[in-house]
C-alpha cells in the first residue's frame, strides 16, 4: 500500500468538503496548503462563472480530479428525461471547460410515483448512452458513482459497484467509476469488484462510516461508532486509480445535521487517516468546521 | 404468480407488526381474524412463558412460521461471543417448543470499536457454525436474515442476499435465508440470489419501503414516496417459500417516529397490495392503528 502519511500528490479537496467557500475561496485554499488537486461542485462552478473559474484554476495549477456532479437521468415522463439529457451535456461542457478528468454521475432515483425499479435502471443505462458520444467528442470521462443503498428510491438507484461495473461493460469506452468509501465499505464483494477486469475507476471518495443515520424505531440508530473504509481502501490500494483523491464529506452526512470534525478526525479508521492527518497539517481543519 | 389477494393461506403476522400485543392478543388477533400463522419475537414469548405460548399456539392450530430472533453472533471478545451463542442456543430450545419452522438469525454489526468488516463476516460464520449442531439435533432450521446495508456497523453486517446464500452454502444443511422486502428491495442483484441453486428461502416478509431514513443533510431526506418490493415479489413467486409470510414493519420503521398505517396501505405498490388488503379485511388495521 502506498504510504500517504506524509505525499500530498494524490490528495484532491471536494469542494463539499468546504461547503461554505466560493470557487475562489477553495481555489485559494488548496494553493495556501499545497493540496494540488480540487474537485468543484457546479453550483460555485456556476456562481464563479466558468471561463474565469477556469483560469482561476489554471493560474493556480490545480489539477481538476472530477466535476461534481451530471447524471439523475430518471424521471417520470419524456420532457423530463430529455431535460436531463441537456443538463448532462452542459456539464460535461463545464467539464471539459476547466480540464477535469472525468465527470461524476449520481444515477437518479425511481420517477415520482414510479415503483419500477427495473425501469429506472434502464432510464439510466439509456441516459448515460445518450450524453456518451458528447462526452467522448469532448474528452470527458464519466465516472458512474455508486450510491448507498438507503439513497436507491429517491436519489440514485445505482447502489453497488458491481451495477456501476456492468454499466462500464454495456457503455463501452469513455465510462468509467467513483468510488466513495462511504456507499461502498459494506459490501463484501466490494474488493472482488475493485479488482474486476477492465473496472476503471476514475475517482476515489475518502470518507468514513461514522454510524447510519437517524432509524427512528431503533434505539440502535446514531451509536456513533466509527466503522472503517479499510476494505475499500485496501482494495483499491492494489490498483491504480487514474485520479486523485476528493475528500470526505462524511461528517455533513451525520445525523442531526451537526458535523463535529475533530470527532471525524479522531475516530478516522487507520485506513483513511492519513488522508485526514494531511487536511490537518495543511491546516484544513477550518475549513471542515465551517460545515 | 399466486393470486393473493383472497387466500390467507399464506399470511403470518409478524408479532411487531402488532407490537403493543402480548402474544396472548396476538394468538387470539390470529384467530379471530382467521389467519392461520404468527411470527412471534422472543420478548413477548419469554414474557408470556414458553410452556404456555406453546400450549395456547396449538390450541389455536396457529402454525409457526418463524421465530425473530437469534444472532447477533459479533462481540468484541470471546466471552461475548460465547454468550451469544449460549443465547443462540435457548432461542433453538424456544423456537422448537414453540413448533417454530425456523430461528431468523440477524447478524450482529461491528463489534465495539472494531473497524474490522472481514473480522466481523468471520464471526457471523463461526458464530452459526457453532449454534448448527444444536440447531440440527433440535429440528430448527437457521434463517440468516440480510439487514438494509445502512445496519452495516451497528446491527447487521450481512447485507445482501448473495452474502447469506454464499452462508449458507458454506455451512450447509440446517441452514436457508428470510426475505425482508424492506432491507433487499433496492438490488438488481436480488432475482439472481432468489433463483440460485440451492437456495433456500425459509421465510418472507412483506414490507414497503416509505423513504430513506432521515440523513439530515439532505433534502431528498423523507420524500415520502412509496417504492416497491416488486423485485423481490415478483422473484419470490416463482420459487416455493417454504413457511409463511410474516406481515410488514415498515411502519414503524418511518421518519419521525409517527406511524400512518393508513398511507401505508394506500401506498402499498401493486405487489404489496394484496397482503395489505387481506390484513384490512381481516380487521388488522386497528392492530396496525397501535405501533
Amino acid at each position: 500500500m502506498r504510504d500517504l502519511s506524509r505525499d500530498r500528490e494524490w490528495l484532491a479537496i471536494n469542494t463539499a468538503t468546504v461547503k461554505s467557500w466560493s470557487l475562489e475561496q477553495a481555489v485559494a485554499g488548496c494553493a495556501r496548503a499545497g493540496i494540488p488537486a480540487i474537485a468543484p461542485w457546479r453550483d460555485i462552478l456556476q456562481e464563479c462563472g466558468v471561463a474565469r473559474a477556469a483560469r482561476l484554476i489554471r493560474d493556480a495549477r490545480l489539477t481538476v480530479t472530477c466535476l461534481c456532479r451530471g447524471g439523475m437521468f430518471t424521471a417520470a415522463d419524456e420532457a423530463g428525461r430529455r431535460a436531463a439529457l441537456d443538463d448532462n451535456r452542459r456539464a460535461v461542457d463545464e467539464a471539459a471547460a476547466i480540464g477535469a478528468g472525468s465527470l461524476i454521475l449520481v444515477a437518479g432515483g425511481l420517477p415520482a410515483g414510479s415503483k419500477d425499479l427495473a425501469g429506472a435502471h434502464g432510464q439510466v443505462r439509456d441516459g448515460i448512452a445518450a450524453v456518451l458520444p458528447h462526452a467522448r467528442s469532448a474528452g470527458v470521462a464519466l465516472a458512474i458513482e455508486p450510491l448507498h443503498p438507503m439513497t436507491a428510491a429517491d436519489r440514485a438507484c445505482v447502489n453497488t459497484l458491481a451495477h456501476a461495473n456492468d454499466l462500464c461493460d454495456a457503455l463501452g469506452e469513455g465510462v468509467g467509476v467513483a468510488i466513495d468509501a462511504y456507499h461502498v465499505w459494506w459490501n463484501p464483494d466490494l474488493p472482488r469488484q475493485v479488482a474486476r477486469r477492465g473496472t476503471r475507476i476514475l475517482s476515489y471518495h475518502v470518507c468514513d462510516w461514522l454510524g447510519p443515520p437517524a432509524i427512528s424505531s431503533s434505539t440502535a440508530a446514531c451509536r456513533g461508532t466509527a466503522s472503517s473504509t479499510c476494505a475499500v481502501c485496501a482494495a483499491w490500494s492494489r490498483t491504480r486509480a487514474t485520479a486523485g483523491i476528493a475528500m470526505s464529506r462524511s461528517s455533513r452526512r451525520r445525523t442531526g445535521g451537526s458535523a463535529i470534525p475533530t470527532r471525524s478526525f479522531a475516530s478516522a479508521s487507520s485506513a483513511t487517516r492519513p488522508w485526514f492527518d494531511q487536511m490537518r497539517r495543511a491546516g484544513l481543519d477550518a475549513c471542515a468546521d465551517q460545515y
